[in-house]
Formats: C-alpha cells, structure tokens, sequence
C-alpha cells in the first residue's frame, strides 16, 4: 500500500533510536508541495485488520498532513498584527493537533511494515523489558489494559533516552497529554476509525489483541535504539 | 538559588543537542525517595524578575515533582483489575499534566542560569535563525507575540532534529498541543505566576520583555546543538 | 427500542422548555441501583442510519450511565484525607466527561422519537430562525457546515432563555467547550461510532445529511420552549 | 466598584433561579456596541481580597466580554466558502472559552454584591444542605477541599433543577467539564489571578478562606430558587 509514490519524502534520520522520520520538519524552501509530505507505508494483509480499514485509515492520515500544511500557510500568510493575533494564537493552537495526528500515525503505520517479527532475544529492548516488566507478555497485558481507556487517544510506549526506562502511557485525542523529553517507541491508535469497519465499538478488545499479532517488534526495538544504557 | 542540593540530580546527558536532563527519568531502583528528583538551579540575580516571584516558582516546580511522584507510586499500588482500571486510566493521563509542569520548569529555570549571554556570531543557531526570520530582532518579536496568547501556558521553540528547522508554537496549560519529535529548545511559562509577583496581569508584557532580558541564548543553542544539517 | 424498560426513569420536568429530562440527576437515596438511569427511547426505523448502528450506539450510551454512577460511587467511598484528595479530584473532572457524554446522547436520541416531523409555521421556533437565518435552510446549512470541523464531538444549537436567541455551536469530545446559561435545544453527535457502521469517515457527509432526515424538529421546538420574548 | 455604568446592561430574569443574568445573550440588533454587554458589580470592601486584587479581576473580565464579541464578530464577517471552514471552526471552539470566562466571573463577582449575608434557616437551600451533607460546614469544607485541585478553574456547587440535589464540582481552565442540565448556583474562581496579589500561590487556602467569608449566601439561594422539589 503506497501513498503518493512520487513525493517520496526524503529519507532522513533522526537521533530518536535510528528511525527515518521525515515529517519533523521538511525543507519549506524545497518543498513547494507543502511543508509535510505524506509518507507511503508498503503495509502487508492483515490479520484481523482489514485492507478497508487501513485505507480508510491512511486517507485520514493524509487529512492530517493537508491540515498542518494549510495551517503552516496561513500563519505566514496572516499579517501580525494586532487585529490577527487572535486567529493566529488559535492556528498555532490547532497545529499541536494535526501535527501530532499526522506524527502519530506515522509511528502506527510503520509498526506493520515488515510483518509481525519479534525482537533478539537477549537485545537491548527485551533486557530493558525483562528488568522492568519481567517479560513481553507481562508489558502487552499492561498496554492492552491501558488500551480500554475511555474515550478516544493513544495507547504509547515511550522510552526514556537517559536511562532506557520503559513508560506506558495514554495520550487523549491526538495532543493531550504528550510526555516531552521521551522517546515514543510504540503507537497503538485508539480511534475509533482504527477499527470500526471490523469490529463493533463494544468489541475493540478484538481490535488491540489483533493490533499486537501484527506489530513488527523490531520496528519498537529499532526505535528504543540506544537508549538503554 | 539552590534547592535541595544534597539531592542533587546525577547529572545525564541525553542526546537533544547535548544538555543535561534529569527528569526524562531517574532510575526508579537507585532512588528510593521518589522516581524523579527536584533539580537545583544556579540562578543570578534577575532584571525585572523578583527573588520572591523565582522563589515562589521554585516551589511550584517542586510540587509537580512531588506529584508526578505520588502518580508513578499509586500506579504501581493499585491492582490491575477490572475494579480499578478506571482510576489507573485516571492517573495515567493525569501524568502527563505532572510530567510537562515538571520538565517545562526545568527549561524554563535552567535558561537565566549563567546569565543573559548571547550566541556566537555565524553559529549555527544563529545562522538558522537569521535564514528563517532574518535576524534574532524579528525571531525574538513573533515569540513575544505569541506570548500574548490568551490563556495559560508556554511558549515554546521548538527546533526539527532532522533539519533545524524552527517553530514557534503555543502550549495550553503544561500538557495540551506538545509537539512530538521535535526539540524543545526555548521556554517561556505564561502561566499567571510566573509573573504575578512583579506584574499586573494586565501589564504582563513587562514579563515578557524581562525574561527576553534575562534569557541565556547560549542554552537555547546548546539544545539546539547539532540540530542544522 | 428500549432500554431496561423495568427501570423507566422517573418522569421528571425540568424547567428547560418543558421536555422530561431525567439525568439531571436521580434521587440517589431512592434510587439503589445508581444514581442515573439509563433512559429508553422508541426510536422508529431510520432513513439512512441502521439499526445496528443505533444498537451499538445505544450501547455506548449505557457505558456513560454506568460510569457516571460509578464515579459518583467512588466519590462517596473514598476517605476525604490528604492522602486521597488527589485521586478525588481525577474522579471530579472525569464526571464531567461522563455526565456530558450520558445527557448529550439523551438529547441525540430523543430527536429521533415520533419521526421527522416539521415544527408548525409562525410558530415560536421558525419564526426566531426566520428572524436570525432567514430560513430553516440556511440554519441547517450552517450546522452542516459545523458539522464537518475534524476531531469529534458535538453539533449544537443552543437558545438563549432570555431573548430566544439562537446560538450553533460545537463541542469537543463531550465535554470541552460547553456553553453554560444557555438551552441546548438540537444535539449532532459527530463521534465516529454515530456512523461508521453506515458511511465511511470519509463520507460522513452522508450521515449529516441523514441525521437532519430523521430529525424530529417538533422536539426542539419544544425544547427551544417558552426562549422567544 | 462599577464598571461601564453608561451601559448597564438590560435588566433580564432568566428561569434559572430567578437571578438576573445578562450574558445568556443580548439581542445583537439592539446592541450595536457588541453582542455582550460587560456587567457593573457594587462590590463592598472584602475581607481578606484587596480592592486592587478585584479591579485586577475585572479587568480581566472585561477582556472576556470583548474577546467574545470578536469572535462573534469575525464569525459573521468570514465567508463561510471551504476556505475558511477550518477557521471558523477554530473560532467556534475558542468561543466556549471566552463566553464561560464571561459568565462565570459573573457569577463570581455577583456573590460578594450586598455582603456576606446567610440563608434563611429553615430554607429550601439549608433544607437541602442538611439532607445531603448534614450542615453549611460540612458543604463548605467539601468545597474548600475541592478548591486544592491542581491546576486552574473553578469550583462550582450546581442544582439540579429536577429535585434540587447539590453536586459540587471542578471546572479546568473556564470551559473544560462543564456540567450540562444543571443550574451553577456558586462559582469560586480558583485562576492565579483571582488571589496573588494577596496571597503567594503556595497560600491559595488563606484565599479560599476568605473567599467563604465574603459570600453572599442569599445569593447562592437565589440561585437554587425552586430547584427543591
């Protein structure tokens, strides 16, 4: 599944774990297109997560690099002053959402490339996992409990860059409630556009265990990069 | 200025532009008073900012680390069960509003420590300050701005790790409309008492221009750090 | 469809235009079960909007009255100390977002009740719109076009008591950004599950366009009440 | 202490208890000055809260009053083509946060006019008091120990308007989890600036203290009117 094969963001890397991430900033200079350009994922089929799902689910994603572009073009095309401060401040506000809508889904897309590896045994990441959480399955179940939080957000895993510390954590809508300073080294959309078109509302349960028989691992692995110490 | 300096945080470097950063997360097993550790700051004599104002705000500081605490301690107290997964969802993004108030206030103070220097001349900060607003004058003018936004919060700097690309951006409280993936490398607390000690809320302008005039531009680089391609 | 009809809330008339409200709060000493009860609605078969839809969506409905009660249950056991004050004020702020959640979709779904009849001309309500909007039309028009603002959350229109003044309005989630003073008198709900098992998120135009099929208006004529001057 | 008395507001009475309330909308064709019209309040001297403290106060709600009339200025003047959809739906949220931090400052302020007067023993307001919490005391310091919520808001004591039950509750900021359907009969004003310049923020209890010494209670039972079954 290939969005927009031609704008290809260029592959950059990032000091977060080694990751391509090419929506922290493009060139505004370079791209006349829009300062964000929509990523492409090559997502395999499935388990219990179908195509329909995701297409819908990458046409979304798209609305929010459209969004955090046009609100990056009308801050500079405001004029500042006294009379557009107003509208200004609420752009501003607005961008934290579709940009980190649009950031997010990244990670979430990404966590499916590849298919569902898991990670070296005696690596980094599953050391890190071990000393705090006792093994994989015991952190899934803690992620899965989180996941059935109420209301609409993300379930995250950050990872601290000191230490390699290991935070679950829930983040309400797509902005409230980032924890900065962290590493987010897994995203599990909790949307209801995640999941509706195979699972009822009342049997998401169905769509998180399925969410984790298709997480590539070493994608999370990758990211947590050199953070333990 | 100093709090607490026999608990003096072991000092880590993490991997955003080189500065120092203990509360991205202690070592819960090495620090048996708390997960994370009130910081010290090493702050002069201030123009146009009280003692008294600081003194006060270092208290505040150090209740958000209290809290962020006691979150991190109940999670670990309460039972998994179905009985309590609502309060434990309850904490969780409520750790988020404890977490930001904590590491803000560490950038926030951290930034008058040492005084106000400025930037070398054809550094890279500077440099990418000058290619994407023309001069430090104009930067400084579209911050000051944003400042007035109403409501409480931060303004911040954010820069792009991939490209050094900067961006303004407004915080609402300490934890709605973080950026993700990017470096927060300037911050202004527009909280009512960061200044109310010194200033009318109606004359919170005179703030403004007062922490531009204690501002340590050589930190903002430091975190910048290799952020320029 | 009706819901738990052997726990048909007590018929209560509030003072908001005369319509039966029962959630504004349930006498809790003879009232054992909870202190909301989830109302029931004969709701008729719908043009564009499913059956299996409104099942779900009713289902959600119930989890809001559950939770509602079991914040105001938490709220009663827990100790007033020091040592719980913190979790107390969690529960207090989550209420809000249950209590909004379980009224709102009372509102929703009474709108569907007795079918989609027109309020009479020159009567109290059209003549108000004809005085604002020039004509039901274009009022509708204007909440289509709130309807479609990203993120989710609310619709409403909200009349003024005093003058009868009409005010569209959204709301995010459930519970950010309500108006206080002001009777809401037609509630859109624009969370993803009110539709998804009909359209796509990318067509949610089709199920704005059904909702104002279905709308019962004569119900927010009454709602809207004894508003006009 | 008067603001603006040239434009007094026209004197309406709403169904909410009986009290006066100007700002649930005033006819915008009558009023060419704005849509909402700043109150003037005949605040005695106050215990504890200086004089400079509440001019301060009413500055700031003044700026309320003039930030909702923009928005609902702009949101007339803005074509209502795509192009500016999303800024109109960036205005309509951010309405929600001036029209609340209008109308609770209203509320606010109108407690302190006439002094600290007591209800009526034997009254439907202490009627209900002792019902659900025993006396006035037990009430109040259920209040004051809400009011050491973390954060900004409000404190409110809401009625039902169906049979009178009291719900204490927290607002965040002005606008996030409001209570729907149920009438705010006192509104305590837990924002920095409503105290610091007599009481440093680590002292908020002595305001709150103090705030319970200058309520008008009559006021409170105003309110509550004939929500008593």
């Amino acid at each position: 599944m290939t969005i927009r094969p031609e704008q290809q963001a260029v592959q950059v890397w990032d000091d977060e774990g080694g990751q391509p991430s090419s929506n922290s900033g493009n060139n505004p200079e370079t791209d006349p297109a829009g300062y964000f350009v929509a990523e492409s994922f090559q997502i395999p089929e499935l388990i219990g997560i179908s195509a329909k799902n995701i297409q819908e689910h990458l046409e979304l994603y798209q609305g929010y690099v459209k969004a955090a572009n046009r609100i990056i073009r009308r801050v500079r095309e405001l004029t500042k002053d006294d009379d557009h401060m107003y509208e200004l401040s609420l752009l501003q506000r607005q961008f934290a959402y579709e940009h980190a809508g649009m950031t997010h889904h990244e990670k979430f897309f990404e966590q499916f490339v590849g298919g569902p590896n898991a990670c070296a045994d005696g690596g980094p990441f599953l050391t890190q996992v071990a000393k705090e959480f006792g093994n994989l399955d015991s952190l899934t179940s803690c992620l899965k409990g989180m996941a059935t939080t109420r209301g609409v957000g993300w379930v995250m895993l950050y990872s601290s860059p000191d230490n390699g510390h290991l935070i679950p954590h829930w983040i309400n809508e797509h902005h409230i409630g980032l924890l900065t300073g962290l590493r987010p080294i897994l995203a599990l959309d909790m949307w209801e556009h995640a999941f509706v078109y195979d699972y009822a509302t009342s049997e998401k349960k169905k769509y998180i265990d399925a969410f984790f028989q298709n997480l590539n691992w070493q994608k999370v692995e990758l990211r947590f990069g050199s953070s333990a110490a």
